[in-house]
């Protein structure tokens, strides 16, 4: 259960969520932001940046370090830890990370578009044997055949860890990290190509080759923001904004990369404004009628 | 006639025209930016500045200052004059200053939301007695009487101006800097409550009398941007604009508090990035077909 209900949940520490995150606290709204250390991988990538206005010239990592500056002296901490799913409950949202939860009374999507692309029968079969929690869902499969696909080192601990419970686990590296393993769990260096099965997932087809399972985890950085927060509404691959940044979801509001073009970080940070500032209505609104 | 066309004429120096001349010079457009020494005028004013992301904690100064810095390292020169009208001519823009004019392909509008309101019967009597530009209309009062209320210091040159012609001068001070004037200008100090008038404007009404004239000019430092730029359509007294900065006109774009609320600055300026983006291509296509 959660202990407290924040005002406003904010997830993503790039410019858009990180503006957010400085509204909504000068507003003295209750906030939470996730993120990670290095605040937006594509930020800290960048080798020069000319068009962020009032900081001329800089490269990826000294406006990271000036966007760090800001929220520290305002007294904003980040919360390191990725959401898993979030679930519209009509008063509030739940935000999981894997089993845990926090409460929200409004979210900010502020999640970028650096996004994994499905494979095919992913979609088809989540939940019918294709999972995104190892954790969560491991225990369903206790002496039962496993396959991981692995887009992070995460997933090498996932694996570890489904090993202890299920008869047999197959893992599918999808980056280039080194890694170890125990040695009963088998590796497969090939790529998937597709999620195979009929009512049930039963197996992933590879360019030459099938191996048949009974669950399948695909662990990946980020799913697309329906697959996130289920019932929001995406338009050509991006969730669905108008200019208020609200959402089709009451209380849901989205900035940055992942409500459309430019990709731009004055933008995505404009865009954070606009959507904590009407989130913050939203909140003020909703206290008043209570 | 204009020396050379530009391919972006961005009409205003806040976050929103900077942004926008940023972006546009980096993508090597032919721009022209129109603005003030101090910028913005709303900027340099704020005490304390604490929500512009990656520039914590300035004074609106220093965030002035910092914007200043930027444009002189992209090399952007601000052209210090007011533009007074602009037509949209089909295959370009005509910005007029007076009686000089630039062209352009596209334009942003970044005007802010500073708006002077107009006086009862300005709007109906504008064209038909009524002028906001002392310097191409002061020949058509040559040998008559001519009001000139005044919002600003510059005012005061155009009554200088105009009384060379005119057979009477009314200066109506609207401000409350010193100034001087020749003696045989008269100075009115009471505040204009309406134009009057049948067909034409034939005077100015105030709390408990009446000045009749041949002619009226009303000097402001900003006109409401449907009064500037001829059939742009306005939405709540702001310029309607949908996410992508468009206006109605084609090729005319608009960022920044006069396209709505909040009136924030990085809001303005992550639109003036929208905007100048959007014009870039606008520009490109238009080359392409040519």
């Amino acid at each position: 259960m959660a202990e407290e209900r924040y005002d406003i949940a904010i997830i993503g520490s790039g410019p858009a969520g990180l503006q957010a995150a400085i509204n909504a606290s000068i507003r003295n709204k209750r906030i939470i932001i996730f993120g990670t250390e290095e605040l937006s991988h594509k930020v800290v990538k960048a080798q020069k940046v000319s068009n962020y206005l009032g900081v001329p010239l800089v490269t990826g990592i000294e406006l990271k370090n000036a966007f760090q500056d800001h929220i520290d002296k305002i007294g904003i901490q980040i919360t390191y830890e990725r959401i898993t799913n979030v679930y519209a409950m009509g008063e509030y949202y739940a935000l999981m990370v894997n089993e845990k939860m926090y409460e929200a009374t409004s979210i900010i999507m502020a999640t970028g578009i650096e996004y994994t692309k499905p494979l095919k029968g992913e979609l088809e079969f989540l939940g019918k044997g294709v999972g995104y929690c190892a954790t969560c869902d491991a225990p369903l499969y206790r002496e039962k055949r496993v396959a991981i696909i692995g887009h992070n080192m995460e997933a090498v601990e996932d694996a570890k860890y489904v090993n202890e419970l299920a008869e047999k686990v197959f893992f599918i590296p999808m980056f280039k990290e080194k890694f170890t393993l125990p040695a009963d769990i088998d590796i497969v260096e090939d790529v998937p190509v597709e999620i195979i099965g009929e009512e049930h997932a039963k197996g992933i087809r590879f360019n030459n080759s099938e191996l048949f399972v009974d669950g399948i985890f695909i662990m990946k950085d980020s799913v697309m923001p329906d697959q996130l927060v289920p019932g929001l509404e995406l338009e050509n691959g991006h969730i669905k904004v108008n200019r208020n940044m609200e959402t089709n979801l009451p209380g849901c509001f989205a900035a940055g990369d992942c409500v459309g073009k430019p990709y731009q970080y004055i933008k995505a940070a404009g865009e954070g404004c606009i959507a904590s500032l009407n989130a913050v209505s939203y909140v003020n609104n909703i206290k008043e009628h209570q």
